[in-house]
């Protein structure tokens, strides 16, 4: 392969913000974009420079130039917008949170194994630089033994419908939570002993915040709280025998500060130059897809389903089902 | 009175960093130490200048000279110090954690009122002009509705043998726990709907962290996080619909940075100059004795009762009880 040829499923922000980031990259294509609108399409086609605009995600699947497909539909979607690429025969970088429950999740990976496609889920920060930076400087010891970890991620999403109603699989887990368990997972590894929970829900019958207590076999603990009510610092913090360090936006780690025992900076690791962040995940699938792979070392079909199996156990402590589950 | 004569019961650090304390204090005279040791009150009461040393407690609590006396014993033995010094006439400005338990406080706060002297813990932050600085922030709406709020504080204290042992209270709870319960309480106040918790022992027996979720009725949330094995932030952090703040080491509010929904900083409010900070309790004890109160408003019975209360629900989900209560 040359060029990676592009194609972007869907035509919201954060297809905006894809779209965007390749058109900076060199190696690859801005193939084509679908819509459930043939005039988004073409607005969204002749904005950032795609070859081809459909305006049904089913000519877009049907298009055999198309190297990958990045969805960017609501989580409620993704299940079957996957399956509809899968079987025709397209790879697939997904949006995260990657599905609705494990159980979808257990579907769609089975699916790309059985066709040989990749499928990927696109949490950005696994792919990262920063994330490899994070778990090094946890192994080197400057923080000794690291035992507790918080993280924090809150922004204002009240205003967003897709975030309010259970029939799009709304609430703080899927769209913030995700992050903050992905955190946990980077720094502290997936060996969960147990999950407490407790939550605020609002009106509308999904999760406003919640606060997740993960402990491990060796008495680590993560402490996660979330919330689409209240903007957060996004940090997260992992304090250990000998100090602490800081993750600046575990949203997109900007930076990592190292504490010594008198609370005084010994490091700091800074993100490096980058487009979005997004390029990573591409490129991560560009070469998976060279090496004929169904899954990305940095985010394997079993990390996509173990997180996904934490919300659902969060979930179910909460007594949330959405409606497609019922 | 013109100064106060200040008794200090015991001779442990924190005895010493409020005699260096009481030293600065114009309003005030270092009257009196007592140990259970007469050569260590003989050389605290030399270092620091106290005009007496007492060998027992009991010797200082009978010295009708002494106007206040500052304990500072392990908590395990403040509920017996205090009863002794009251039943002697005494006023007692007691350390936090207040007691081993609820009824224990309740105890020797109804004692105190039977004998019409002052009774007041020494929570230290809730006498220093910043939690009301917290509270006026707060208030203004400078952060939109308050929404969510954690707290961490965590240090190593694994070589400190009355933390280690159950037999004296130990643990992180009563010693770390009680500065991050007491920030939820400026913060948030105590109208409290449920408490979550998650914990992990030490092989002694004690808690050697915990996370705690308090919830109110109007859906506001306060996660807190203790250790006694690992450093932490000390930050507290408060969200809410249009910003959020951080008040820097809970332990003795050092800045509180305000934040705009563009996570731009706002305003500052920093510490006033202070001698150590212990001498807003002292002054505050000063001010209540000379108006014959038996608590101090800035830190009522009530309030140190509550927080006692919530330190026994965490401990009875925990299943922690110490031997003396049993």
């Amino acid at each position: 392969m040359k060029k990676l040829r592009m194609g972007v499923l869907s035509t919201g922000n954060i297809a905006a913000t894809m779209a965007e980031t390749l058109g900076y990259m060199e190696d690859v294509e801005l193939y084509a974009v679908a819509s459930r609108s043939q005039e988004k399409a073409d607005a969204f086609a002749a904005k950032f420079g795609f070859e081809k605009a459909y305006g049904t995600y089913e000519e877009m699947a049907a298009d055999g130039k198309v190297d990958l497909v990045y969805v960017a539909t609501p989580i409620s979607e993704h299940c079957a917008n996957v399956k509809m690429l899968l079987e025709n025969g397209r790879n697939v970088l997904c949006e995260k949170a990657f599905s609705v429950n494990a159980q979808e999740a257990r579907e769609m990976t089975a699916l790309a194994k059985e066709k040989g496609l990749l499928l990927a889920e696109a949490m950005w920060v696994r792919y990262m630089p920063m994330a490899e930076t994070l778990q090094e400087v946890i192994a080197s010891g400057a923080i000794g033994k690291p035992y507790t970890l918080t993280a924090n991620l809150g922004y204002l999403l009240e205003s967003v419908h897709r975030m309010m109603v259970p029939e799009l699989a709304g609430g703080a887990l899927l769209d913030v939570g995700v992050y903050t368990l992905t955190f946990a997972s980077i720094a502290f590894g997936d060996d969960i002993s147990s999950i407490d929970t407790s939550v605020v829900m609002t009106d509308t019958g999904v999760d406003a915040q919640s606060s997740i207590t993960l402990c491990y076999p060796d008495g680590r603990m993560s402490v996660l709280n979330n919330s689409l009510r209240a903007l957060s610092d996004r940090q997260g913090v992992i304090y250990g025998t000998k100090g602490f360090l800081v993750v600046e936006n575990i949203n997109n780690f900007e930076s990592i500060t190292v504490y010594n025992e008198k609370r005084e900076v010994t490091a700091r690791y800074d993100q490096p130059k980058q487009i979005s962040g997004y390029e990573y995940e591409v490129r991560a699938c560009k070469k998976a897809i060279e090496e004929g792979l169904c899954e990305c070392p940095q985010m394997s079909h079993s990390q996509t389903v173990r997180i996904m199996e934490q919300m659902d156990a969060v979930r179910k402590n909460w007594g949330l089902c959405y409606p497609m589950e019922k």
